[in-house]
């Protein structure tokens, strides 16, 4: 964790942290659309939880590591653009009658749950947060969107109740980020390998249909 | 945005401003109180929803503009103030067998929004927020009291939910503040026109049952 | 409020605080466990909201009153602590058929209640906090891990519900608190008063089945 190596994770740039959070906010804001489609909730309603999805899990991220201002105030243009992804959505949704199984939403969301881990572990790090604290960073900004989607939505979160590994993947993946991260590893492998490993085994969870270690009374 | 015209709107007075923030705090204090009562809440439970739907939008837009100290610690008279009319307006409903019709609900809730967003605008122009933020900031602070009472009380909230026009009068409201902001009208007139136009178009969504263009699936 | 008062506070140590936070956090955790596996979460699920129980009230205090770092990134062994005893919990649960009685989850909470209410209370008035204000943050405290709990679990807060006397308790508990720091008591004397009044009256409304004062609608 030396100064070289906060460098380091600066130069390789702004330009594919951007993009990762870009792309994890156009994902949680299309599985925020389909969530909120399901639920039928009015038009605004629907972009009401396209955005808290797309932008929930980075506003809480931002509040927790006290970083202003928010990434959505410093991209503007992020906000037009998810209203514009949800209008086009409903219109897609609409036309095609598109069946909203429950399939469709996963892979947004498991696309999200790796790009916004990452963001998070990144975020976090440059903060100078200890590696626990920071893969526990990236757990709650992968999350936490998808969680407050269910909130509002008055359903259990996915997150928790799934009975497929979801948050255990972030947890992997943050890890992964961390340790390549302290063996001075350049900031983008790390950050590749994290998205990389966060979607790759949810991924395999969903195909090959993965459980979580049965517990539960009987 | 000249320096001139943030003067200008501290100037116009902090008074009209905290009669706004109290009559907005007033209002959505009521319309916990009677979301909670048809949940059939008990007594505590009716009046910490009353707090929650009274001072949850003003307390995060302090959280999210990062204003400290939050209004309700600045003006803790308005703690009690709301205290003794959430225990009013319970002996009101005991006392005089008022049915609690969504109606019923909805008016406070209209005056609260139009309020709320009033002052979620100008709080943010004040912290240097661009425009667009602004106007999310007014339509976050009006909207999110209401729905953190709906999540509280296991309900999905009105405002994503209701088929008519909520959210999207308080975005119209909100432009109509900033609107006549950068025009260098006088800050009360911008204030006033933001409240008349939310509350105003909330009402006549209400009273003429105005329906959000449909978009479901079949 | 003098200045030889606060350092009274800061001196009867550290160590008493965080015992006390330490405990509040073991019983919020398993109140978590136990309404997470009465809903048939899967096992992360189970995990996840044993930390949002055991971290959300004081994650929430800290946000609050803007104390930075948050205690668990000061503490981080509790983090392992609390995963270890949500494990424990689980393997416990399965192993000796528990039934998941309503009233099981009860003490749990109780005590968390008190603890958390306290440690809110302690750390208000260290910020300067008003007598008000600070007993407000020590319900806040107390009461919001068991509501963020009930809220992702998908059910209305028991805190709101309960019909017996739950966030009273923390209410006259934490006016407690501020009495005898008043009074310049010693600081540990406060403490112990708040988290015994709070939890004694409680398990006193648990055991007797104190009812609120019925107000509700016929």
């Amino acid at each position: 964790m030396n100064s070289a190596n906060i460098d380091n994770i600066q130069l390789w740039g702004e330009t594919l942290r951007l993009m990762v959070e870009l792309a994890g906010t156009a994902a949680f804001a299309l599985s925020g659309v389909l969530v909120a489609a399901q639920k039928r909730l009015d038009a605004v309603g629907v972009c009401m939880v396209g955005f808290l999805a797309a932008f929930g899990g980075g506003t809480l991220r931002d509040l927790l590591l006290d970083v202003r201002p928010f990434f959505w105030v410093r991209h503007m243009e992020m906000l037009w653009g998810v209203l514009a992804l949800c209008m086009l959505a409903m219109l897609f949704l609409r036309s095609h009658h598109f069946a909203l199984t429950r399939k469709a939403i996963e892979w947004p969301d498991a696309l999200g749950l790796g790009l916004f881990t990452a963001t998070g572990v990144h975020q976090a790090l440059l903060s100078g947060m200890p590696a626990l604290v920071a893969v526990l960073m990236g757990l709650i900004t992968g999350v936490f969107g998808g969680v407050l989607r269910d909130i509002v939505c008055n359903e259990i979160p996915t997150a928790f109740s799934d009975h497929r590994p979801y948050a255990v993947c972030a947890f992997i993946g943050g890890w992964a980020y961390v340790g390549l991260w302290q063996l001075d590893a350049p900031g983008w492998l790390a950050l590749l390998a994290c998205i990389t490993i966060t979607v790759g085994l949810r991924g395999l969870a969903v195909w090959r249909n993965w459980q979580l270690p049965a517990w539960q009374l009987d």
